[in-house]
């Protein structure tokens, strides 16, 4: 990150008049008065306005024009501390923690402008000191992002880094992750570490770490404990379960979605009940089955990001699905309606793209409930045109898997049987 | 429909040569013998096979080259019979039933082949006794289009019709109607018709009609008693609550979304309780604020098809969005992640969208809670490239309401005004 990450023009300026860095904490007087950090922006914004966060854990943006004032309190560089070991305890188990950012890492925004990414061992320990006394905690910082701007080249970041650690001494992984886009990583990684020996729990939290509210701490002990004494393997979400602080729901990695905005327990499994509840320090388990279908940890790291979701609607216009054919795509996951519709005005281009060798899978739009395409007349022309119903796979899980099964095969048939068998607990039976 | 709808090649050469008709009723020993009804077929079927539905509701396709006997037992010249007229009882309300399709009227594709619509008040009353107890049922048959098929020009044909019946002696409208896309109907139906004087209810059933589990009877009866009975005004869907007989819920048109492929239940308020139950026979009412905002039936039944619904996911090709700003798009409605995000390798092509003057709308695709976009970095970057936040706004009735605001109206601050302004209870406090 530079110094002034972001800025150009009029606002650059303002900065560098006033010897103001990303990452100061300064005082503005303009309409009122205004405490908090200067934020870096990002490469498309305007050169009118700097942009703050506040106390509050809030970002405004402020128009250098009104500006009054610029003081500075406290400089970046004075921030920087060095960061102390923390002692390991022998008879605790031992956690490692991959941060990638998000919502979770955000109390060091305060501090550096939200772009440099500091959860060391001891920040954590400092702001959760029960962590402490339940585990020894190696932390590894592999990338700071929001997580809508997560991508699969992440995913792979995240997946090779993991693969290393298949025979440690970890009892389990945690990875602090935003929560937008959670559940696409946490089924990337059950299927291409299938088999991992240790769990692994994806955290993040719907609120940063500093404020009153946040449910970052009650996360990530939940997500320890269960790392710890669950007895399983496999790859989770650990999330507030409701809007209390009592319960943890860990949710199966491919079973998973972000089904409300800012609610603290945003996280619910498709159709089901969480694999595991933290209650109270007690683990409860609700499943029965093994997370992997293979026993044997055989890595396949590999995507082909040509793959489509298409959610259909009355009135998608068919050229749309043509043009995805044209970029080459290698799978096509339908997000269809009810049982496993698309309308009739899609069969001409479904034909051309079945015709090219392109894989076509159906899910609902209805998120829970299965496909099933022999029920009406529409449903078998749809299987004729050859797409293939993909159970009750949820939509973003079988993109996923779409992305991961044609990066690690080219073949129509094997993909076809790659993608309707069972993996890593995607489908219920 | 031809007497060989749909059939080709080998398979017409068939049924001629053994004087079937579509819609007969045959008897054909193959591998076992089968029972039931010759269905047609659709343009791009192959010519192998033919369709047959049995008696259990289920359509099979049959290898001509498989079949060895095919015996026709009742002709489909046999059995259109004259429609009786049903008499009326000037003690009743009145009640409009319009059919569009779907399961609900999917008893009568046993008799004549699934494409016909033979929904008449006779047919009603024989299946469902009670009706007649209950109110006068007028019907009128629009279309007969499984849900999947329907597209905007539906929607403007049910809109022209209903619009005629503002001053009528009706009760209410009925909308027999496929469940799929029931509530991309019933909120174009809220924003056209808005200020419409009496209750309309949509209606679809999840099991046709004669099969021993279907919900369609009482789903009609719930529906014409909460018609009559509920004193309101507005667009509706009545369907069963749950797995139980016991209670029919009516839901906003403009709040709800089938969230289930199969279950009776399937239809859900998102983040509400139904605005109203009937729970053996008596109404209960859960909302406490008007459907409409005006008061007054002003109804502007336009719409513009050059909308897109854009799902966002990690490794969502910007060129696609691209694509949709060439096909002319003159708004487009993203389900992003969260509180409303979308990748930074999606801004440059957001920035041509929004130098086109093209209105771009951000919903969830957590589907319940509300986006907020200046919480975030990110989201403030969006708000800067003039992605405007529609509150809590469902994305699949977002997307509607864009095609009809656009309709109506092209200037963009009209367009912006009209997208936040509440019209028939499509954002909730």
């Amino acid at each position: 990150m530079s110094e002034y990450t972001g800025y150009n023009g009029n606002s650059l300026e303002f900065l560098k008049t006033n010897k103001i860095l990303v990452g100061d904490s300064v005082k503005i007087l303009a309409d009122i008065t205004y405490s908090g950090i200067v934020m870096p922006r990002y490469e498309h914004s305007d050169d009118k306005h700097i942009v703050l966060k506040l106390k509050s854990g809030y970002n405004i943006g402020l128009e250098i024009n009104k500006i009054i004032k610029i003081e500075k309190k406290v400089s970046i560089g004075k921030k920087i501390e060095k960061n102390q070991e923390v002692e390991k305890n022998d008879n605790l188990p031992n956690i490692l923690l991959l941060s990638t950012g998000g919502t979770i890492a955000s109390k060091i925004d305060y501090r550096t402008g939200a772009v440099t990414p500091v959860l060391t061992a001891e920040e954590l320990n400092s702001s959760v000191p029960e962590l402490g006394e339940i585990a020894n905690i190696d932390t590894k910082v592999l990338f700071s992002e929001y997580s809508e701007n997560i991508m699969p080249k992440h995913w792979l970041k995240i997946a090779e880094t993991i693969k290393k650690y298949s025979q440690s001494n970890y009892a389990g992984i945690i990875i602090a992750h935003g929560t937008d886009t959670m559940h696409y990583t946490s089924s990337y990684l059950s299927f291409s570490l299938a088999g991992f020996p240790i769990p692994i729990a994806l955290v993040g939290s719907q609120r940063s770490s500093d404020r009153a509210s946040s449910d970052a701490a009650l996360n990530l002990i939940g997500a320890i404990k269960f790392l710890i004494e669950s007895k399983t393997n496999g790859i989770y979400i650990a999330m507030h379960q409701d809007e209390n602080d009592e319960t943890i729901a860990c949710h199966i990695g491919t079973r998973v979605r972000k089904n409300h905005t800012s609610k603290r327990g945003a996280f619910q499994t498709v159709g089901n009940d969480p694999a595991f509840l933290i209650v109270n320090n007690e683990i409860h388990k609700n499943i029965k089955t093994e997370f992997f279908t293979v026993n044997k940890f055989d890595p396949k790291i590999k995507i082909n990001e040509k793959v489509a979701l298409v959610k259909y609607y009355p009135g998608y216009n068919p050229n749309l699905l043509k043009n995805i054919i044209d970029l080459g795509c290698k799978a096509i996951i339908f997000e269809g309606t009810g049982l496993g519709h698309i309308g009739e005005n899609m069969y001409p281009v479904v034909k051309i793209a079945n015709e090219k060798g392109i894989f076509m899978g159906m899910t609902s739009q209805c998120i829970d409930g299965r496909v099933r395409m022999t029920v009406y007349e529409s449903g078998r022309d749809l299987l004729n045109l050859g797409i293939i119903p993909l159970e009750n796979m949820i939509p973003e899980i079988a993109l996923v898997k779409a992305m991961w099964v044609t990066g690690n095969t080219e073949k129509y048939d094997e993909i076809k049987k790659n993608m309707l068998k069972q993996i890593a607990s995607e489908f219920t039976t």
